[in-house]
Parts: structure tokens; sequence; C-alpha cells
């Protein structure tokens, strides 16, 4: 099916050509970034100019980069030249300060100006990810003027369909949408027209919460403003669906214990992809140890009844994953903004009520297994503690990552693993506890 | 800071609609989805007919009906009359069955067929989701006659900023931007204008590809065409980001061992919450035995040497956690399309080796810990294992997703909780048949 991506006779260019025809840009961009370097440099060179922008900017910075260095300089300077400001803007972001430096010295003077501006603001903020290049209208036009402005200035500029509307001091009164211009009579005024209420994020702030206001709100673009309400730029839907699925990638790899790390998967080195996970598995590790001390406490327990032993990963397994569904369920509701700080004690109410429902059928579940393996005593112990654990698990699960979005942590980075090995120890701890109570050991 | 949220004191009428004011439709959907049924249904009837509506279009459908039955009979027909198809095919698709037909009875002619007209394609399908009041350009077209077009139908239509270009039998030709007319010569022929390569998608296909391909594409809307590619509706990317996001929530879900529901975190019974979570946690504790059986094979073993016992938990939770960090990077990847089927084998090849990198890191690290805790003897069975289970839990971990994929599984479904267990008891395995090489128990 996806016969086209694969790998032709080297330099046969007619073949190649006569594959990519009629193929969407991002289709291409994605078949370039599975090609080594050498093929990809080569395939990329014989797209012509137009086309060779659109695939360009599909690709990902790190692919762009690998790219360029591919290419004589003079065709790096046009090409670069012609990119959308932001897209300009998030490929040299994120390469070596050396290669920016040299890329933006190729650049025409307007069209360096509107980079450096946005590389002036911090990585994630909205700044960055803005347009400039807007067709503002002036408050006092008429739609006759105001569709005047956008034959004008319109090819330039990255959308037409959302106008932002300014006064004199280029301060933002509201936004105007193509639609209504269209369907509008010519003479009427724009200020009858004007919806003063769309919302407007300042350029400094976070890129993820302008992207998802803009799917709730349901916007094709967002005013971005500077501390006084003066237009900078817009954030526009293409960039803002990029946005969430770069964030929610991210929390992906966060929720699994991993540093997020930019680039596609099968093309990111091995070493690196180890290094993503390589510092919250000695962390957990770390922390695992923790359950090798409670264990010591209870050593002469265990030496007693070696029975015990048998259900260890059968419970810390059980109290890792309902602590996960926890963790899981409140990571992505306070990412969706369905709970907020204060419904934490809410939330603690909740979990607390789903873990013990879910443990007491777990407990009865447990109870006719472990009956079936062991004596009634300690099947009796595996209950009981699987009660406790589920409870205390789904608890501790779903309030970690709130308590963290308190102190300033991403929540997802105390998600599922952190919960998984704190719960183990604790839940060990429960469980000779029981054991105690029941056997006596 | 969302003091306007509390409550006010009841039928304050005066104090509640001060409060609402400047509010966007989404706030006080999210502020009514937290009230009770009587607070809302009462705030609900305070808004003017047009925010009423675009309040309600914000809400979740299960809180729709729940306002629904609580308006008089002329009331609810009113409001769903003026509803976009698509949002009425989303409310009255997840209403009882007895419900959505006395509803769709209240409809006039026009409405009822076009509801119907969606409600007939499968939960879950482009079409369900589609919009069917599309601004159709006929192919032959000037670029004045195609304005007049919008200008006549565009009230009605979800977009106007994407056009699907047609023959005389309604087949689709492609599409053109109101942008491109806008910016064209009004002489100019529409067939000139027209983008031939606009994708388009089946309105039987499933919605979540369609939305993930608008996102690639960087496409506004997306045409839905029958299986003669004529034109049945258009997918917005207002609803596509949606999906993505219902999608993406689904399957964080998924991956934690949960059964996705629809409604939002806060407000959903707790017996529900706990029913998405009962049947995997049963589930994997059942699957979890399997770890109680391989202890029992080893349990002469436990009992010569029962500081084999004290790593148990530390092992398979380093374990888990390994696999979970694959699995979650394999189900990400093959959810935004970076992994294909027929990537298995170089995925195979590349976890094993960050796996094995990883033990390598942990094996040193363990043995150290491990040295300080009890004898070099069950330190370096500790360290040998962690390499082992590390290279073997990445491997498993990215691949089952895959599996899974190619027998038609979502891959979600078989991440990190599912490959955790399946982990711990091979895991357990690898630990005790190390023990028996180097400690020849």
């Amino acid at each position: 099916m996806e016969r086209w991506t694969e790998p032709v006779a080297r330099h046969d260019a007619v073949a190649v050509l006569d594959r990519l025809d009629g193929r969407a840009a991002h289709e291409v961009a994605d078949a370039l970034a599975r090609m080594d370097a050498v093929d990809a440099g080569w395939v990329f060179r014989l797209l012509d100019k137009e086309r060779a922008l659109a695939v360009f900017e599909e690709l990902h910075p790190l692919d762009q980069q690998e790219l360029l260095a591919g290419l004589r300089e003079d065709a790096v300077a046009a090409l670069v030249e012609e990119m959308d400001p932001d897209d300009r803007a998030r490929m040299l972001g994120e390469a070596p300060a050396g290669v920016a430096t040299r890329v933006l010295a190729g650049l025409s003077p307007a069209e360096r100006s509107m980079t450096a501006a946005l590389l002036g603001y911090p990585e994630g903020s909205a700044g960055r990810a803005m347009s400039p290049e807007t067709v503002a209208v002036p408050v006092g036009s008429t739609v006759t003027e105001a569709l005047a402005v956008v034959r004008r200035k319109g090819a330039g500029a990255e959308t037409v369909y959302t106008l932002p509307v300014t006064d004199a001091g280029r301060r933002v009164i509201g936004t105007v949408s193509l639609r209504d211009l269209v369907l509008a009579r010519p003479g009427s005024a724009v200020a009858d027209l004007v919806d003063t209420g769309a919302p407007r994020v300042p350029a400094t702030g976070p890129a993820e919460d302008a992207a998802r206001l803009m799917g709730e709100a349901n916007l094709l673009a967002l005013l971005v403003v500077d501390s006084e309400d003066r237009l900078l730029g817009l954030l526009t839907i293409d960039d803002a669906v990029e946005i969430v699925e770069r964030a929610d990638t991210e929390d992906t790899a966060r929720q699994s214990g991993a540093t997020p790390w930019s680039g596609h998967y099968m093309y990111v080195r091995v070493t690196r992809l180890a290094r993503t996970r390589a510092v919250w598995l000695a962390v957990l590790l770390l922390a695992a140890v923790l359950t090798v001390n409670v264990l010591q406490v209870f050593e002469d327990a265990l030496e007693q009844v070696t029975a015990l032993a048998l259900f260890i990963p059968l419970l810390v397994g059980t109290g890792g994953n309902a602590g996960a569904q926890a963790a899981s369920a409140a990571v992505r509701a306070i990412a969706v903004g369905e709970v907020r700080l204060a419904d934490l004690p809410a939330v603690v109410w909740r979990e607390l009520r789903v873990g013990l429902l879910l443990g007491s059928l777990l407990g009865l579940l447990g109870l006719a297994v472990a009956s079936l393996l062991v004596g009634p005593q300690v099947a009796t112990v595996v209950a009981v503690t699987l009660v406790a654990i589920c409870g205390w698990a789904a608890t501790v699960g779903a309030t970690m990552p709130l308590l963290a979005r308190r102190v300033g942590i991403d929540p997802a980075v105390v998600s599922a693993p952190l919960v998984t090995t704190l719960v183990d120890a604790t839940g060990l701890l429960i469980y000779f506890s029981v054991a105690r109570l029941v056997l006596g050991v």
C-alpha cells in the first residue's frame, strides 16, 4: 500500500519524480524523513522550488537541519527566505547557535527582523509560535475598505480568515471574520461586525495553553498581544494542532517515566532514546530500594511463612495498576482542564470510594484464587490487603499529579511510574501489617 | 480567579447574569457542567436565545441531555432545531433511543432528514462527524459567480473557507479556498484555482484518521464523499480537534488499563468510574496469578535464600517501568503514524539495544546498592537480572502494541499494564534462573 516510499534505484530521477507526483507535501516529507541524509538530499533537490518549500515546511526541525547541511549556501538562503517566519523560528530555535546565526545573516533585512523578533520570545511561548504576518483592519473601515486591505496584503499573510481589528495605536479592538466581511453589505461598518470578545493571549504566555484555548473556543486564529494589548501576531489553528499534538506526545512520554525528546521515533538514535529513559529508571530503581528496606524489616515474618512471598508481585502489581489508572485519569483531566487545584478534596473523596469499590471486588476474587493456591489464612491476608491497597493506591494516584501541579511540577512527571513505585513500598507495609494482625507473625 | 463560577444565591437572576456577562460560550458551558441539574437548568433559561444555543453546543452530550430533560417540550424543539446537524447527531447518538426519536420527531422535515442521514453512519465514522451543510461551487463558475454562491448560501453553512468544487453530478473535483477567491481577479475561472489534490475521505471511514489527516495536511476542512466520490459533507477543523482530543483521552485511559468513558471527570458517577477500571484490574489480577505460580516453582530456592525475596518488588518494578516506557513510546508513535506494521523488526532491534543499554547502567547501580544491603552473591544475581530484564521488557513493551495492531486490537489496550504484568512473571523466571546459575540453589 505504501509502495511508493520504498527505495528506488539511486539516481533514477525519473522513477522518483514519477512516484512523488500527486503526493501531498506532508507525505513527501514523511518519505524523506525515512530516507538517509544522502538520499533525502538528492530527492529533495529534484523537487521544483514551490514544492520544495511546501515539503520543507512539513519536515521536523531536525530533519530540516540535516537537509540544509547538504545544500549549497545560496540554495539554503533562497529556501529559508521563503519560509513562514514562525516555521523558520521553530527551526532556528532548535538549531545550533552557529548555524542559526549564519542562516539569519543570509536573510533579507525584513525577514531577518521578523524572525529575530520571534526568537526573542522564550521557547514554548505563544510569541515563538505566532505568525507576525497578519492583515490588520483599521476599526474605522467599511467592509469594502476592509476587503481591499485583504486583497492588498492577503497574499503574504498566514491567514486572512480571522482579521485583527485595531485602532490607530495598533491596539487590538477585536477580530472580524472574512466570512462576515464577505456576507455583509459592502457599505457596512467594520465596527458593527467586530467581535470585541475575541480572546487574546500575551506573547510571553505558554503556547500550549493558547493552543488548547483555541480548541475549546473553536477559533481558527488567536490574537497574540503585548502587555499593552498591541497586536503582535496570530496563532493559527494548524500550528495550534501541532503544539497540542507535541504536548500530548510529551505527556505520554513523561507519564511512562521518560524525558520527552523531539524527533521521529524511528530515526532518533538508540543512545538518545536510552538517555531519555535512563534518569527516571535510575531514580525509580533507587526509590524501589524502599521496598527492599520494608521487606528487610519483615524478613523474619517471611522466613516463618514463605507463602507470603508468593503474593508480593501480585499485590504490588495490583496496587500499581490501580494507582496508574487513577493517575492517568487525573493527569488527563488536568491537561484538558476538567480538574483544577481547588478540586483536590473532591478528587480524594472520589478516588477513595472508587478504590475501595474496586478493592472489594478484587478482594473477593483474590480470596477465591488464593484459597486454591495456599491456606485460608494467607488467602485472607491477601484479600484484606487488596481492599486496602486499592483504596490507598487510587487516592495516592489521583492526588499526586494535583499536588505536583500545586508546587509547579508538570503533573505528567509524577504519574504512573513514580506513583507505582511509592505504592509498592507502602503496599508492602500494608501487606505485612495485615499479615501480623491475621497470622500473628 | 474563577470566582464567577462559584454558586450565587439561588434565583438571584441579576447577579448570575452579571457574572456570565462577557464570558465566552465555552466558559459558560464549563460553569453549567459544574452545577447540579436544577441550578444549571435555571441559569440556562436565563440566557437569551442566541447565547443559549452557543452555550448548548459547547456542552458535552450527556450534559446536553440533562439540560433538555428540564426544558419544556417547545423549548427543546426550538433549541434542537437551531443546532448544527453534526452537533445534533452527536448528541442524539449518545441519547437513549426513546429520547432521540422524540427529539427527531419535533424537528422540521429538512433538519430531520439531515440529522437522520448523519445518524445513519456508524458511531466514530467521518460521516457521523461531518457537516452536511456545505457551499459547493460548480466547477464551471467564474470567481464572481462563486463569490455570489458564497453570499447566497454561506449563512447556513458551517464553513465557507474551504469550498468543495463539484461537477454536474455532485462528484467532487477538489476544493477552492475563499482566500483564493477573494485574492483572484473577479473574471478568473474557478477551474484554474481548484486544488484537485485536496484529500477526501469516505463517510464510512474512521473519523479519527480523518481528523489526524487534517492536522498533518494543515486543512481547515476535509471533503467527505460516498463510494462514488460524490460530495456528502465537510469535516471542519474545530470538530477534528475535538475528535483527536477525545481519541487521545481514550488512549490515555486505555494505556492505564481503563475503559474509556465519555463525560467530565468530576461529574461522572463513582460507580461508573469504578466500572471503567474493574474489568482490566480483574484481568490483570488473574494474569498476575502467573507470578504466584512462578514463585511456587522456586519456593525451595526462596526458603534457602530468603534474601532473594527482598529484591522481588524492585526487579519486577524495574522491568515494568522499562516495559511501560517502551510501550508508551510505541503506542504514541503508532497513533501519530511514525511507526507502521512493517517496522516491527526494526522496532525490536532498536528496543533490544535500548533495553540492554539501560540494563547495563541499572545493573551497575543495582550491584552497588545490593552489595551494601546483602552479600555480593545475591547482589550479582540482582545485577545480572537487571540487564536481562531491561532488554527483555523494552523489547516486549514495544512489540506488543504493534502485534496488537496487526491482529486488529487497539494498541493502547495492550500497553503498560498488560506489558507490566506479563513482564513481571517472565522477569521472575529470569531472576530465579540467574539465581540457580550463580548460587546453585
